[in-house]
């Protein structure tokens, strides 16, 4: 697996996905050897045109004799098996390369905890010595950004007719990324969204960084040079600025507390299903004999011995 | 509270969003005299025009007499204190009525919850007596189907523009609502975005309610009582086929299991903030001394006293 095996990855990151015992003693083992690959998440609503720009950069970093992994948790994504004949032909290379490695994290890596199962794919691929990591993820919704939270890099990619990320980028709803591809670059509104999203990040002086914008064409492969040179500019950013353990650190920390979070949510779920008691709590507040605060609060105290939670310290 | 005085119900909701002690026995006297209330949560991108609709729509149910809530947890909304000029002498109206009781649900509800407090706040509400109850979200994330999760009825808003939205729904990444408004309905583009998403519904043929859209104009009011019946219709539905009851055990249950989980997380943040020995452990993963799946066992055993959560039951 260390040396890039393809079959020994592709056992390394079932376990992780099947949260197989293995997978913890697997990444324990490789863990002192991560931190070596850099992570580029890529993110944006579906149907843009996220895995054609990675499979254009692919090939672009390919050129440099880059060594590159793939991870997809976007469920939309022909990196998925719903691949349209087109995206098929335009992947088929990279998976015959063998030093690329394509995965996507289906929704058995959900039950376990896609944010879990993404941060040991991550290491494992890492462990292998891929030079770049790219992490393709859709939305910007609470559970992407716990995702995409462990790349070094975010890139946002929109399109003509993306209004809703660009109202959600303005009313601040949606965090401000790294760099940002406007893609179908030839699509005739695709300037006008260029100076949309463009009039939104001026507003925002006091950022050192300031994202830059490319319009691109996956497909053709247009300006995705250019994009890369951006994605380059951003990380000798953070390296000659110091920031990029600082923002390793926080990453790292923030990803286990998800980790963390998910796991405790997960065991509630099986107490609450495996307890007839708590079953019952359930119902009472369903017929409105109980209400749901003192539920909560009987839940808590039962599942994980927590006393008054109320917003208050657990004594 | 009970008799609807708006003071008194500021009050209560305050407590609640500031998690005071007081908030948890208010709850519990009340719960009884919940469940009397419609609940229609309206979601949607920002920008569509949520709170004109919403605004609009309490104008309707407002001249046949019934008392409306409305609780807002969108950031970008005019109900929250950045509200337009315009806006503003829209919603002046409603904040004279004494029937109509608007609330937004700022930041400080998010730090305590905020499916913890809109949930609170919606029961506060119902025992005021108010008939209706419009629930306002941005966005589809899971942060936010969380805090729709109570609504008994849940309207999605789009306008042209909002492809984003359209391509999550096609990829089933959004859920299905179970009424439609193409809010702007003059602009040019409305019809075609009304059949984009109608196109996208007829693929699910299983679905006993088949969600109806609605061109709407919230500024001026267009079409706004045809919206007002499609609600209507879909709690007509409920009601006929039983759903309604299933529903709401479902929500409510949803609900608490959200609130608990919520708190474990809330629990865990003060335990890690509070304990050096955890925080500790966050520097040796950072610096690679220890793996990340290690560190993650060792806060559960600590924080909760849960042994090996990895997927298996605990002992």
């Amino acid at each position: 697996m260390r040396a890039g095996d393809k079959r020994a990855l592709a056992r390394a990151i079932t376990l992780v996905e099947n949260r197989d015992a293995l997978a913890y003693d697997l990444v324990r083992e490789i863990s002192p050897d991560t931190g070596r690959a850099y992570g580029i998440g890529v993110t944006g609503p579906p149907g843009v045109g996220k895995s054609s720009l990675i499979s254009a950069l692919v090939r672009h970093v390919r050129g440099k004799q880059r060594s590159v992994g793939v991870i997809s948790v976007d469920p939309s994504s022909p990196f998925s098996q719903g691949a349209l004949l087109g995206d098929r032909i335009r992947l088929a290379d990279h998976f015959l390369d063998p030093d690329v490695f394509i995965r996507s994290m289906g929704s058995r890596g959900h039950l376990g905890g896609l944010a879990e199962a993404t941060l040991q794919a991550m290491l494992v691929l890492d462990a292998a010595g891929k030079d770049l990591l790219f992490l393709e993820t859709v939305g910007a919704g609470q559970g992407e950004v716990e995702v995409i939270g462990i790349a070094d890099t975010v890139l946002l990619v929109l399109m003509p007719g993306s209004g809703d990320s660009v109202q959600a980028l303005k009313a601040g709803i949606m965090e401000i990324p790294d760099v940002i591809a406007v893609n179908k670059m030839d699509h005739p509104a695709a300037k006008t969204m260029v100076n949309e999203v463009r009039s939104i990040l001026t507003l925002d002086k006091e950022r050192a960084w300031k994202p830059p914008i490319v319009l691109t064409e996956a497909v053709t492969g247009e300006n995705v040079d250019v994009l890369w040179q951006k994605l380059e500019e951003h990380r000798r950013f953070l390296e000659e600025n110091d920031e990029l353990d600082a923002r390793r650190r926080r990453n790292l920390a923030g990803e286990v507390f998800a980790v963390a979070s998910f796991r405790a949510k997960a065991h509630l779920e099986h107490a609450v299903a495996d307890d007839p008691e708590l079953r019952r709590l359930l119902d009472e507040v369903q017929r409105r004999e109980l209400d749901p605060l003192t539920a909560v609060r009987e839940i808590m105290e039962k599942v994980f011995r927590i006393g008054d939670t109320n917003g208050s310290d657990p004594p």
